[in-house]
């Protein structure tokens, strides 16, 4: 449609029509001839008002979109199409890893693929915008939606949200193999306190500024169709009523200009958090902060068209409904409501797609000489995980648990003799372990959460293996030390006591629907591992929360004063974590040339290349990742210890090898001051080539001339 | 001195004669004849600059006071007496229960009283001044420090660090007996991030505004001469170099007029936060921000002249210097360099007042009718600290731990069959201790922290009993189930796996010289408990922090709603502490009446009266802590579902009743705002009477109306 018959098409709205454009509800509330359900009643809503809803969100399948927008067509009196929309968070039916561990892949390519297959697949059922990515800034594995996030780095996560929004988009929402993106949740949920979901939070301005905007800005950057806002408060309001962060920061510094909508029920909760005392004032709080659609409450239903008239606010009221007319005309909706639906996808395709990604995105935590498996070795595999398809996590809800890939059927395949004792509620017979553990070449242990522990509303206090999977660990140590811990888990876990009794361990995520197939292929060595920790693997939930980024301190903890008492430390644990950040191994031997750069000064307005070359002296082809890091060395606020600058998967042949270049400007130093402002400070800088956050390589400083 | 003369003083000083008057060392900087010592070596300081400095930390005695200053008085050129500071945070030789204990007496005159005692002892020694009192909110007790504060609520640490002041000060300084308090840590060194000391924190304004300020608010206003920068960094400034939070909130909006210290070598430690390059760089920050005096470094000796010439700050430095002179001049140093040092104190009378105060301050967390102990019982007494004498706790440097009264020698005198049964770092006679249990009639496990594991620089990642402290429970629940749990501890610690293996459960925290002998007292009923928790003992580290001023949600945890998924709660734990702020029990059984309000109404200008009456119901005389907290309904900023308003200890004989009354206005209830103004709203605000944050016994509620 052509934007003079969109404002036509706007201008011809009455006041009821137009609040109508801005409410989402779920595909309950059309009942299969129009009639009143339910829902409806609920909100002692008529069919009138049906008719002139904007959205429909969490449709299951093609047949169902179909049918609510011809119903709806057929009763409307514009005949605007519903917005689908919908939580394909990794995947639509195939499912992929799960996000945290997508970005253990630090493949912004990978993500991209993945997005454009989830969103193919996606768009075929008739689904218009998805409810990913997920850009909130996480250091608290307690939180258990660190399963959604690109990990604790806010480069990384920057530059994975951006894949995420290319991914899904593509070039032209025309095409009907894409979907409109929605980045979520505007702005600080991750540091809910205590890592309990949906708990308050509070952060300052700068920490704001420098940690939790940049993915945002990101993804608005890449032209993210949709912002969604988060459940949270900051600085005592909840951002759905947060005019200041929404008005100057997103609507403002960082330009948005689509769609923004409340989280599920987030206008109606403004009255939980007791700063509305009615329906109508929350509406009115979030409509002034520019919230264009009221996901799945009546607020804006009810109460939104009296405060237009009363506030005069037809202008803002019409910039909101334009919005969403917009997208919808963007999407192509216009010119075909039915969008999507016939087109196609490759099945084998996407299973293919989605085994590559599983391969790529476990990660080799230790490995002590016990891994490859050989094809002759007898092996056990024992433990809570060994049999199940609970594999694809959180936000898999149109995947079939049923049809996916268990490690049990993915290791028979790759195992001559393999002996299998699944761990459930039931108290185990501890006799048949041992037996079976001293007959065994090696043990296969799998353990860890289920989909129900981790992702939202799944926050724990407790990130250690549950008891008896503690038990069977200890079991077997006793009886064969050549074992494997393979860890399911929407989060880092805390393994500090099982690591020692243990020569490998495998963190496999929820790797989707290829889990098994990927996991037997990487135990067996027949693909390499190549992830790498978005996320530090703490030592102790009594760390956290925890990020590598260890701010400077007056009194920091070095090798030399380690055993002193007046450090910033703990009496009885390490300050660092079990498993760093960027750590990952591989079954290839990599080796690092030291780090070089093309100058010992920047200025302004030039460029610095960081180069090495990095050899696979191994016999088998593998991913490396070379990790640059860098430091500020004097600060106008205090920074980090060290932050990641660059990094680059790399995939080498046996033998191969091969030079690396980064090329850095001054911006890539900038932090964010007490002003706010985001500028780079003159003066020494000193980078760090690594394969962790801990593990340095090789170093090089250059100056900073401006 | 008069003013006049004081000013002449200060204008005949050369600049690095005021710069020594900004500095301040360790007594070893002084040898016994003026010699050049190890430390002056060190900072390559000459006889003439010693004899410049203007204050000395950390001095044991008043042999070595009148020794330092002597001797200074004899070389110096203006004979400005040397000012004497220490820490005295809970008794000099006297050693009281840790400030946190004290904080659970809620009793602010009981405080007053220690302090004046405090005072008086180390005055007598030649203390001018003391770091004391802590008034950093807290709500980490993973933070060793928490042992120093008053707990978790601003209102209640508000309230007793100003009665601090008023007892350490007494009404004027010139009367020997008191001393200049120095109230810590400007600002926000509680929320040091993952409980880590010294570690980096990030709060919001409205934060700092609402919970940290308060308490330092309440100390300038009873006129603290003193106050000391935190180490941590506020919004990523050290506050040692935070001129926007001293100028502009301390100096400013706070009014503080006095001097202002750095914590120790806090203004070399710019170097180590990296915002600082040189000794000079970080001198001049220090100095722009306002900071009087040097701690421990030589920043100030070497750089502040060359800083002050080029910088032109001459009416700076003398401003600081102004400071310095005016304290000394205020304590009568100029009349009497020896301030205090020929007064005496009465030992019984001190003695006598910590046993008090500690029998005030233990709390009984739980009781299933197993205390008191009776005369004619055989009692086991077990445990790791049945027998020690380190119960003084951190900051008890002058206190002798050898003159401590152990629990087992109190015991000793209240039991007539006492057998005793200590556990140290060996493996346990468990046999032994199964024997012992079940001829008992009744078991004290005594268990806990040493004085090393609580304080400054001992933050913990677990607050579990150690290991052999669990089997010892343990051991003796199979064998007698009437056991007391008594836990020595600088900090809430997490019980909940001991908790149903014990039928009574002292908090004991440290209480000081007499702990043995007061807890003797309570646990026979020759005395009753009277402690409240100042701060949650919460279910698990994985919950930290934590305080019971739960910010509102937008879904909040409900009796109805508990068992939903979509709620803002952990999925293995409840929200909640084991025991929440305010609880303690006691011997005696009270009621309350409902509570009454004066009138539904409150307006701008008048006040409202909450009463209810108590009794004691019981034959034992005892304290009882009513509580008030209130729920603003409606807010523009989210606010806690309860924070407490008011509360009184009220001692009742056998059969008393006592009306209460508490007088309130407007301005109690105000809060502070976006706008960072601490004002009222109007509306209707709930009132809720109970003996602990959770323990309601009646609500009220009435409107304000402005």
């Amino acid at each position: 449609m052509k934007t003079e018959e969109l404002k036509k098409l706007l201008s011809s709205l009455t006041l009821e029509e137009k609040v109508g454009q801005l409410v989402q509800v779920t595909p309950d509330f059309f009942g299969n001839q129009g009639e009143v359900t339910g829902p409806m009643t609920q909100w002692s809503m008529d069919e009138e008002q049906l008719y002139q809803l904007g959205s429909v969100l969490g449709t299951h399948r093609a047949t169902e979109v179909r049918k609510i927008q011809e119903n709806y067509l057929a009763h409307s009196r514009h005949k605007i199409p519903l917005l689908f929309m919908a939580d394909v968070i990794h995947g639509y039916e195939t499912i992929f890893p799960i996000p945290l561990a997508l970005a253990s892949s630090f493949d912004s390519e990978l993500i991209e693929t993945v997005a454009r297959h989830a969103a193919k697949e996606a768009a075929k059922e008739g689904v218009h915008v998805t409810f990913s990515p997920m850009a909130d800034y996480v250091k608290d594995p307690r939180w258990g939606r660190v399963l959604e996030s690109n990990g604790e780095d806010p480069r990384l996560s920057t530059a994975l949200t951006k894949a995420y929004v290319r991914g899904y988009q593509g070039e032209n929402l025309k095409n009907e193999s894409h979907v409109a993106a929605c980045v979520k949740h505007f702005i600080g949920y991750g540091a809910a306190e205590g890592g309990r979901d949906y708990n308050t939070v509070d952060v300052s301005d700068v920490e704001l500024y420098q940690n939790y905007l940049p993915a945002f800005e990101g993804a608005i950057s890449e032209g993210v169709k949709m912002v969604m806002t988060s459940f949270n408060s900051v600085h005592g309001v909840p951002v759905t009523a947060n005019t200041s962060l929404v008005q100057n920061v997103l609507r403002g510094k960082l330009g948005f200009q689509g769609l923004l909508i409340s989280d599920w029920a987030a206008i109606a909760e403004l009255k939980a958090h007791r700063i509305a005392e009615t329906s109508k004032q929350a509406a009115q709080k979030a409509f002034e902060t520019s919230v264009d659609m009221d996901m799945m409450t009546d607020c804006y239903l009810k109460e939104l068209a009296a405060i237009v008239e009363e506030t005069q606010a037809t202008e803002a009221l019409d910039a909101a409904v334009w919005r969403v007319l917009s997208l919808k005309n963007e999407l192509g909706l216009f010119e075909n409501p039915y969008r999507g639906l016939d087109t196609t996808v490759d099945l084998e395709e996407l299973t293919k797609a989605s085994y590559e990604a599983a391969v790529r995105c476990a990660v080799l935590l230790k490995n002590e000489g016990v891994l490859p498996l050989k094809k002759e070795e007898k092996i056990l595999l024992v433990g809570t995980k060994a049999v199940t398809r609970d594999v694809l996590g959180a936000w898999s809800w149109i995947g079939e648990m049923e049809a996916a890939s268990s490690l049990s059927e993915g290791m028979g395949k790759i195992v001559s003799t393999l002996e299998i004792l699944p761990i459930t509620d039931e108290v185990p017979d501890w006799q048949a372990i041992e037996e079976a553990a001293s007959r065994a070449d090696k043990v296969v242990i799998a353990v860890g959460e289920t989909s129900e522990e981790a992702g939202e509303a799944a926050s724990r206090t407790d990130l250690t293996l549950r008891e008896i999977e503690r038990t069977v660990i200890q079991t077997i140590y006793k009886k064969n030390t050549e074992s494997i811990l393979v860890t399911f888990s929407g989060r880092p876990l805390v393994l500090t006591d099982v690591e020692p009794k243990v020569k490998a361990i495998v963190s496999a995520w929820f790797l989707g629907s290829q889990t098994g197939t990927a996991l037997a292929s990487l135990l067996s060595g027949a693909r390499n591992f190549s992830g790498h920790l978005p996320m530090s693997y703490p030592r102790s939930v009594g760390q956290l929360p925890y990020s590598y980024q260890e701010m400077s301190t007056g009194r920091p903890k070095t090798a030399e004063n380690a055993d002193q008492k007046y450090i910033s430390r703990y009496l009885d644990e390490e300050n660092g974590p079990l498993y760093p950040f960027g750590h990952g191994l591989s079954y290839s031997e990599f080796v690092y040339s030291d780090l070089r750069l093309s100058n010992k000064q920047l200025t302004r307005n030039e460029q610095l290349t960081l180069s090495f070359t990095v050899s696979n002296l191994s016999n088998q082809a593998g991913y490396t990742l070379p990790q640059i890091y860098f430091q500020d060395a004097f600060t106008q606020i205090i920074r980090p210890k060290k932050e990641l600058l660059a990094w680059q998967p790399v995939s080498l042949e046996p033998g191969e090898t091969r030079q690396v270049q980064f090329v850095v400007e001054a911006k890539d130093f900038a932090y964010v001051h007490s002003d706010l402002a985001r500028t780079t400070d003159k003066g020494t800088f000193h980078l760090f080539l690594g394969t962790s956050a801990e593990k340095e390589l090789s170093t090089a400083t250059f100056e900073y001339v401006g």
